[in-house]
This record gives C-alpha cells, sequence and structure tokens, in this order.
C-alpha cells in the first residue's frame, strides 16, 4: 500500500505542545476574567443549517463560508464567527433569563487568502449581553475587555470608543445618502491604516452622495493619539450634530458610557479613549462601537473589538432584542504578545521526572509514581530504563524540572535523590519521607525562582 | 423578509450555561488528570485532507465521515476520531521527542444514526503514548483512566484489561483461519451484552472455520464478575496457549501490566481486572486492549476504552511506531454520573450581584463592581434600575449566593448589606470596608455551607 503523505491543508495548523500548553494558559485567563464579570459559558455545535449563517456576513461571508450538503442533502456550513449562533440561540430558548450574558470560546472557519497571513481556522473569544438596551451593557462588555488586557500583562492598550449614531449624524450633515452609509463608513474605518488625507482621498474617489467639504470639516482634525479629545470635538460640532436623526443620541450615549467606565477606574487609570471615526467594519452595528489596540505595536492593528447590534435578533424572531458584545482574536492577540515578550514557555506539565535505572526497578518507579501524583505532584516516568546521563538529558529537553532518582544505590539506602536541573542542586530524602516532604520541598524551591 | 426559523441540526445540540459549566468543570477535570501523570496538550485542525482519514475507520467510518470538497475542491474531512490525527501528526514532525506523551480534548463527528440515541458531534478525551513499547505505557495509561475515575468521584467501576495476542492465540487454537481473526473478535467482543451463549450461538451463525466445541473450551467459564480469575484461567489453558504463535507473548504483556498496576495500587485497591474475552471493536488494536465500566451502572456499557496499535503510524510513515493510548466519550460519562448522582448544578459564575436601585447610583455601582473584581470575587451587576424585590429573584434564579446592596439609603449611610440568598441571612458591612472585609467573609461563609 502507497503511504499517506501526513501533511495539513493550507492555513489550518497543528499547535504542537508547548504552542498548546500557551494558548491553554492564555485562554484560561480570559475565561476566568470573562467569569469573574459574571458571564456563563454556552457550547453551539460546528456545523448549522446554511440559512442560519446565509446573509448574515456581506458577500465576503457567502464566498468565505465553509458550505456543503451532509449525508441527509441538507444544507450544511461550519459556524462562521460566534455572534450569529448567539443570536440563533437566544431566538430558539426563550426560557433564557435577560439579560442574557455570556461568552464563548471556540474555533470558527473562513476560507480566507492565505497569503495574506490569515489562518482558515481561528479560535475567537466572544462575551455578549443580550436583552439590556442600557449604556452599562456596553460599558461592562468593555471593562471586560480591559480586564482581559490587564490580566494577561499587557499594560500599554489603549481602547477606542465610538457610537455609529455619530457617524449617521455626520453623513447626514454631509449630506450623504443613507442607502450609501454603510460604504462611506468603511471607507472612514481605514483611518489608522490610511491616514485622513487617506480617507479623504477614497471617500472622493468613490463618488458618493453630499458635499465633500462639509464631511471634511466635521471630522476629527488630527489623526493621531494626541487627536482632540472627544469632549473638545463635541464642543465644535455637537451642537450640529444635534440637528441629525441619530447624532444627538449618539452623543448622549457615547458620555453614558464614558461616565461609568471613569466610575470604574478610580485610579484614573481608564485606558479607553472617544474616537469619533472608529466606524468598525461590520454591517450590524447600530450604536456603540469599540476595539482594542496595542500603543506599543499599532502595527498589529485591533486585538479585540465590537459593539451594539440590536437588530441581529429580529432576523430570527421579528422583533429587535438590543445586544452588545466583543471579540478577541486569539491568534493576532498572540502574536502581538510575543512580540512584547509577555508569552511563556512552558513545555511540560510534569514536575517530577522519574528515571528508570533497571528492569527490576519498575515497580518501584510505579509506587512513587502514584505516591507523588497522589499529593498533587505531576509526575512522569521513564518506561524503558537506561543510563541516568541520558534520561538526566530527556528530562531537561522536555522541560521538567526535577528529578527524583531511585536506582539501585538509593534503593538500597532506602533512600531518593531530588535534583533540581535548574538550580543544578541535589538533595537526598529518605524514601519513607518523600509523600510528606516533596510538596513543600518543590513548593519552597520553587518561590526561590 | 422571511423570518429564518432557529433551530439545530439532527445529532448536533446547543449546551447552555448551566450544562457547559458542567461540561467545563469535568473536561478540567479530566485535563488536569492527564497533566498530573506528565502528558501535554496537543492541538489538531477540524478539517484534515480526507486521504489522512480514509481507510483507518472500517466500512462504517467511511459511511459515516463528513467529507466534502472544500473552495479550492480539495477533498477534505472533519475529524472523525483524535488517533489518526494523533499518528498524522507524529508521522509529520521527526523533531518529537518520544515517547511522544500528548492528550486531547476536543470534538470529533460522525453522521451516526440519531436514532439510536448517538450524536453527530461528541467530545472525545485522549490520551495516549507513542514511541515506547514497554508494558510501563500500557499500565501508566490505564493509571491515568483509573485516576480519571477516581477524581471524578466514581467509586464503583472496573476496568476489565486483556491483550489481543491472547485471543489471536485462542482463535489458533481452535482452528479458526486468520484472516476471519478480525471477524471473530467483534463477535466476541459483545459476550457482555449477549452473554457467552449469546456469543456461541453468534459464532456458530457466523460460520467461522475450525473446531466451535474447541473455541467453547477454551473461553472461561462464567460471564459475571466472579468469573474465574485469570491466573486461575491461565492454570487451566495457559501451556495450550503458549504453544501458539502470539498466546505466550499475550500472558508476558498481560502479566507485565498487572504486576505495574499492583505496585501501583499500594492500598489493594486495584480497580482492574484481567478479562479474557475483552476484544474492542476497532480493528487496529495489536496487544493490550482494556475498558471502563460503571459496576453500579453496567447498562451504560463501557465510558472509556483504548488499547496499543503498533502498526497504525506505519501507514504514513511505512515503518511501526509502538503506540497505546485510550479515550473517553464525554457524553456517555456524564449521563452514568447523572444516574449517579455526581452531576453538580453550578448555573453562575458570578458570586456577588449588585443590584440597581435608581439610575443616580450606576457610578457608584460600577465602581463598587470593579473593585469587588479587583479582589477576586466574581461580581455581576444590574443594568437597569428596578424594585429590590425583582432584582432579588433575578439574582436567585441565575443562582448567584450573594447580594450586595448599595441603594440610596446605604449611600447615605456609607455602608452595604450583604445578603446571603442561600443562608437568607443579611449583614451590614461600611462602605470603606468592603474590599478589606468581602474576600474573607464570602470565603468564610462558604466554608460553613
Amino acid at each position: 500500500m502507497a503511504l499517506i503523505v501526513p501533511r495539513t491543508l493550507k492555513g489550518f495548523r497543528d499547535f504542537l505542545p508547548t504552542q498548546a500548553l500557551e494558548r491553554q494558559r492564555i485562554l484560561g485567563i480570559i475565561a476566568r476574567v470573562y467569569a469573574s464579570y459574571g458571564f456563563v459559558p454556552l457550547e453551539t455545535p460546528v456545523l448549522e443549517y446554511a440559512d442560519i449563517l446565509a446573509g448574515k456576513y456581506g458577500d465576503e461571508g457567502e464566498r468565505l463560508m465553509y458550505r456543503f450538503p451532509d449525508k441527509g442533502e441538507r444544507d450544511v456550513a461550519m459556524r462562521y464567527d460566534l455572534t450569529v449562533p448567539l443570536a440563533r440561540v437566544v431566538a430558539q430558548y426563550a426560557e433564557l433569563q435577560k439579560p442574557f450574558r455570556r461568552y464563548q470560546i471556540a474555533p470558527v472557519w473562513r476560507a480566507e487568502n492565505t497569503q495574506k497571513g490569515r489562518y482558515r481556522e481561528f479560535i475567537q473569544c466572544d462575551v455578549d449581553v443580550v436583552g439590556s438596551e442600557s449604556p452599562a451593557a456596553d460599558a461592562d462588555i468593555i471593562l471586560a475587555q480591559r480586564q482581559v488586557m490587564r490580566a494577561l500583562g499587557i499594560e500599554n492598550f489603549l481602547i477606542r470608543v465610538n457610537n455609529r449614531k455619530l457617524l449617521n449624524g455626520i453623513l447626514e450633515l454631509a449630506g450623504v445618502a443613507e442607502e450609501e452609509w454603510i460604504r462611506a463608513l468603511r471607507i472612514l474605518d481605514k483611518w489608522d491604516k490610511v491616514g485622513i488625507a487617506g480617507v479623504q482621498e477614497e471617500l472622493h474617489g468613490a463618488k458618493l452622495s453630499g458635499d465633500p467639504k462639509k464631511l471634511w470639516s466635521l471630522l476629527p482634525e488630527e489623526d493621531s493619539d494626541e487627536s482632540e479629545d472627544i469632549e473638545v470635538w463635541f464642543d465644535r460640532v455637537g451642537e450640529e450634530l444635534a440637528t441629525t436623526r441619530d447624532g444627538g443620541e449618539g452623543m448622549q450615549e457615547l458620555r453614558d458610557v464614558f461616565v461609568l467606565l471613569e466610575a470604574a477606574s478610580p485610579n484614573g487609570n481608564l485606558q479607553c479613549k472617544g474616537d469619533p471615526l472608529l466606524a468598525r467594519g461590520l454591517d450590524y452595528y447600530t450604536g456603540t462601537v469599540f476595539e482594542t489596540v496595542l500603543t506599543d505595536k499599532p502595527e498589529f492593528g485591533s486585538v479585540s473589538g465590537g459593539g451594539r447590534y440590536d437588530n441581529l435578533i429580529a432576523k430570527f424572531i421579528g422583533t429587535d432584542v438590543p445586544a452588545v458584545g466583543s471579540s478577541i482574536g486569539l491568534d493576532r492577540l498572540m502574536a502581538a504578545m510575543e512580540d512584547l515578550g509577555l508569552l511563556q514557555e512552558q513545555t511540560a506539565t510534569a514536575v517530577v521526572y522519574l528515571p528508570l535505572l533497571g528492569d527490576e526497578l519498575q515497580e518501584d518507579i510505579f509506587t512513587l509514581a502514584e505516591e507523588l501524583r497522589s499529593v498533587g505532584i505531576p509526575t512522569e516516568m521513564a518506561y524503558e530504563s537506561g543510563k541516568l546521563d541520558k534520561q538526566l538529558k530527556y528530562a531537561d529537553k522536555a522541560g521538567i524540572p526535577y528529578v527524583l532518582i531511585f536506582g539501585p544505590k538509593e534503593k538500597e539506602a532506602d533512600e531518593v535523590v531530588l535534583k533540581d536541573l535548574v538550580a543544578r542542586k541535589q538533595s537526598v530524602i529518605p524514601r519513607t519521607d518523600v509523600v510528606g516532604e516533596l510538596p513543600t520541598l518543590l513548593a519552597t524551591v520553587g518561590e526561590g525562582e
């Protein structure tokens, strides 16, 4: 039989143990932060009826979705994000208490162009509040995002916050026709990549209706972190904005959110900033929008983002249900953290390695291993007998910090030798004291590191 | 626009928060046990090239696999189990240190007949050792399975252990042609469902070659937990088995495994038993096989199972690589645990709920919530102001044990009221002492539960 070439699909990845351990550490931190804000987990299937997902993500979504007929000729599709499944769940289970505050951390699939460094399978970490239109829900979601960054050890970040209604007001004042707003917003959203001048050029090229000069005059003056404070901007354009259909509401909502964010920042370390130009790409946002940028690494773009989407659930149940949420993309976050030196390198789960120095000792090693595990010390043991040197090298390469030697000599003396591979020290412990002493001993040594 | 009916595909499930929390608790225990045995995590993609998976699972596997052409017309398939992807990984990454001891906890997909109560998306919890042919690897895997059961609070279980080579020896002695062994093994494997008599009837009906009488005479005498001890059975048939190609080796291997299991059971609580009739359905097992049954709930069948498969990786690299592993099916395990009353009912992640008793207090509540979260107390707060009664009901229904009241009266008095919804007690704490005192206070109350 011909051999099968072992390989992975383009855009799909294996995570070998060292990577998988770090991914799990980071996902664990994110889940714990979400839980500390009282969000509860939800799990939905990888496959959905295609009509559940279709028509929710724009043209690109239709093109990139993994969609196929299943064995029963049902039209099915792989999960494309975690928001639409949430909308389905809320529509499907009337018994869910509102506000429904859930998090979901799970992979999604998109047949992206991998040449752009994108993956076709990637993990999203979503947190959403469904059933409250209060700005308190928006602020709570933003605080959870801020706390994730802090818990991950990221110090220099900024959450840019805006409200779609403000942008609607600007476009209305500039005389842009409502059916062109989404197109215009997509262009405005690029300012952090192409600058204000670039945005103006693109808007010009897009031949939108309305008065371009008027539009420019309403935009903030600078496109940098030192751009005018949102309240200064409000002073300048607020009166005019308040005359539009959505503008006044947008200002009020944005102010309400910031009052709460400030209340939750007693030390003054807000790390959130109003940004009238932020639009976020997705069509379905209706109010607050926000995204997190790492101020030391702006080249990574936003590592998390989200907003309010009050109309999405209506596609299932016919009436609007207010909702606001946020998503963290694990890949971009970890790439930025790597660049910042914030990733840890753990290669082993075991803390102690037990070498085997003679087949006749295998039973003793099994007894010892189970004793160590029973007192909470993660332990790996050798399955094959060999020279101590070689086994020490194995443990070292595997990243296991301690080796507990119980060879023929130690058995004779009824003791064990504990080797600290990191500090390159060793100590002798009576065999009968291992279970009693090792947990304290390792904890003490660990503290000194 | 017509409404889309919110629904899930047959055989696919949503896990609402209460279920999801319990699933995560149990998966967390399993992962921690695997890690305590020094196994390290591996992640592989959900989609693989179809030829990676094809031809590994027998006819059933080919029929039940989710397989489709992707956007680039590549023939792809969804993960069907976690063993074949492991074999691929070992073949693909020569740099992996051996033995490679990994665990993987992830969903797999099979288009099963859902009328049999089977699901099409379900989680497997696998642990494997690749690169060691020592019986120590087999024993270590079995010990990890045993410890999972114990860590989950399951007291009455038994791990049945056998060796495929013993069964080969029996079939050889009975004169069954080698090409019929797999068929015969599949029938033998059913003894716990249909009894020895049922097995004999099926073997008869299958018109296998060889001497049925001889086969009966070699099988153990009783099909119950009180069936003859494996050593008694070895005394009876061992001498004859040792004359076969595989039988002697099988006996030796099984004995080696039990010596190590006994060494790891100093209190004599082995919870493992030799069972010469255990075959396990999968074709690729080559030596040790085992499965875990809950002795109080035999009707659930095996909740975990596995064995040695020394030839599978050769399909990728041409030379045999020894491997042994085990898999836990989360659904069956949780169904059995529910029946045993071992599932917990946690409905909330938040420990404290902050009601909102007046819009003017929202900022104060935000400040308080962030303070509590900053000292490790998971906190949910109300987004909308309302009557205290209604908000207490919300917290109670959500399963949040404590409510911290900071209404207009409390603000005036500069204090908070802590309500314990479970013990139906309350106490008053000065506002300034909340952060300092609450962690201890909640911990103390918690201990008393």
